[in-house]
């Protein structure tokens, strides 16, 4: 009996031996690192040509939502018909570049991304901002909520 | 001895007997609730002319974003400056509303809102989207990032 009350006193000592802050920075930097890796995939992808697996970056599902110019756009599949739509071939897709990611881990299954997106186009080589919601799914993080708006250059 | 290893159990099984679930159940309710009075009062303030009231709302740093079709605004300060030049009098910010607001709580201390914005002014009504990310902090809830888009009427 006494060995089991000893344990149990281990066992509720655990969070101030140990502290949660070690492991919450590192869980932090984990999922920067993660979050990160997903993006380079997606720019990856779109730089192949690639709009199926660029579209892994977002979430399955039918609550993802794409935010700009044209309003609300909800779920997976409607955002891929969208980039579809607006990006039919590689000389549309151009080649795109990420700058200036800042990410903020808000909790360890979510996070905000800020950052800026270039397409380098024969024609034109638009290019704006965005804001992205990502949550940790248990296939990985993956963004449920994509804003981005286009910036003219003035 | 044997009084404190009872406790010891009793302690170790608070989170088997009651669960997290309607606690955090309600918590997201509370959350959603605050959240919501934030962006009342923040309509409000905005229908009487009072941007400083307005600006409430927003986390009062250097680090709170206002991103848009001018690309990353940064501060506070910074906000409220680019709303009193951008909306100078009673006439410029006309009548604000907000609709259809979806309310998603990430953790105890974020949530991501998306909304639909308008203003009826005499010469027009410009309206559109935003995603709002808010934290949680000891004065509440409030805005640390702030994505608005016009959107163009077709």
């Amino acid at each position: 009996m006494k060995r089991i009350c000893a344990m149990l006193i281990l066992l509720l000592m655990i969070p101030v031996l140990f502290g949660e802050s070690p492991a919450s920075r590192s869980s932090t930097a984990n999922a920067e690192t993660e979050i990160r890796a997903v993006l380079e995939t997606q720019v990856e992808a779109w730089n192949r040509d690639d709009i199926n697996a660029f579209m892994q970056g977002y979430w399955k599902s039918d609550k993802t939502e794409f935010v700009g110019s044209n309003g609300i756009l909800r779920g997976w599949q409607a955002v891929l018909d969208r980039y579809r739509k607006a990006y039919p071939d590689g000389r549309a897709m151009g080649t795109l570049t990420f700058s200036g990611l800042e990410i903020t881990v808000l909790s360890p299954t979510a996070a905000l991304v800020l950052g800026k997106w270039r397409l380098d186009r024969e024609a034109d080589h638009p290019g704006g901002v965005f804001t992205l919601v990502f949550r940790k799914f248990p296939e990985g993080w993956r963004i449920i909520n994509d804003h981005t708006s286009a910036v003219i250059k003035k």
